[in-house]
């Protein structure tokens, strides 16, 4: 079985934060190691209270879109994202780390982000963690 | 040699659609596994007859950007991307699964599809799908 | 430890040619093979003088926020990019490939290209290349 998969997260849509969603819990539900590296726009994900919207969709309905898709999932079952991702994080299988460089570069404090990530990292501890396992880029 | 290629496809653009392409048919002709797991917007590139255009162009060259690149492709003798496509699922190679969940999400059906396709899968059938080779997230 | 790690670069952002630049000149630093496929619209980062913007602004933002990032790039002992990338590419750890087909497509030529890239290499090779190490697209 994969042993491990490390995600990058640069984007900050809702279609991102879906699939790691869906990448993370069910890499939890496997037994797998799920490490997802958040960088630029990635890390807005990680904020408290922010609301991704679907990139995919033309700019009047972005909010709207992400709203609709929420309460689909809810009917297929995929309850509050976050709850399933607090969930995974503490079975110790997914891990949410922060990249210490762009936090910096785009001003943004360990206080903004939900309580459960890893401690902020640079892109050499990334490239060192991510041995012998994949690397994907979302 | 790489054994297996996992592709994630995320996006409907020309180019993410061309990337699949070439990918894929040159997996091919080197006898790579290379399966393509199509979820969110990534569906439509699998929609009979959806004509993807190029997101990296603004707004009015779109759909002309997308003519312009399969014209000039034709003179390099990349001939219609979906016969090579279809060519390369045929010798078994080439493997296009949608993905489940984001089909019921979006109100896409299997019949919606080309007719060449996987069953639909989900995100632990492509984890367990991509034991022992590579994972692109397109 | 990581032997090598095998990038396809498809996007213009300032963003990508950052992450390009952090990760190529980290994997360097490490002693690790980088190699970097520019494809699509990737290959523009690699055009003398041109100019990355940030793809995650608004509009008339783009351009600025691009000069603000490399200024505090700068106050973080991050100088010139390009100096570190030449450096990388000096020390033969990280090597720059243009993607001869999306060339031909959009009619860029090989002296429109910063000089230190490598020969321009189909999809085949990269494949091939990147036989033991990861596949990431960026």
């Amino acid at each position: 079985m994969v042993e491990s998969v490390n995600f990058i997260v640069k984007d900050k849509s809702f279609e991102k934060f879906m699939m790691m969603t869906i990448l993370g819990t069910t890499g939890d539900a496997m037994d797998v190691k799920m490490n997802f590296f958040f960088t630029f726009w990635g890390l807005y994900l990680l904020k408290k209270k922010f609301k991704p919207k679907v990139a995919g969709m033309p700019f009047p309905m972005k909010g709207m879109a992400a709203k609709m898709f929420r309460k689909k999932l809810k009917q297929f079952g995929w309850e509050e994202p976050w709850d399933m991702i607090r969930e995974a994080v503490k079975n110790g299988n997914m891990k949410l780390f922060p990249c210490q460089m762009t936090m910096d570069l785009m001003g943004i404090k360990k206080e903004d982000l939900v309580d459960f990530t890893e401690e902020p990292v640079g892109a050499a501890s990334f490239l060192e963690m991510s041995e012998g396992g994949r690397i994907v880029s979302l």
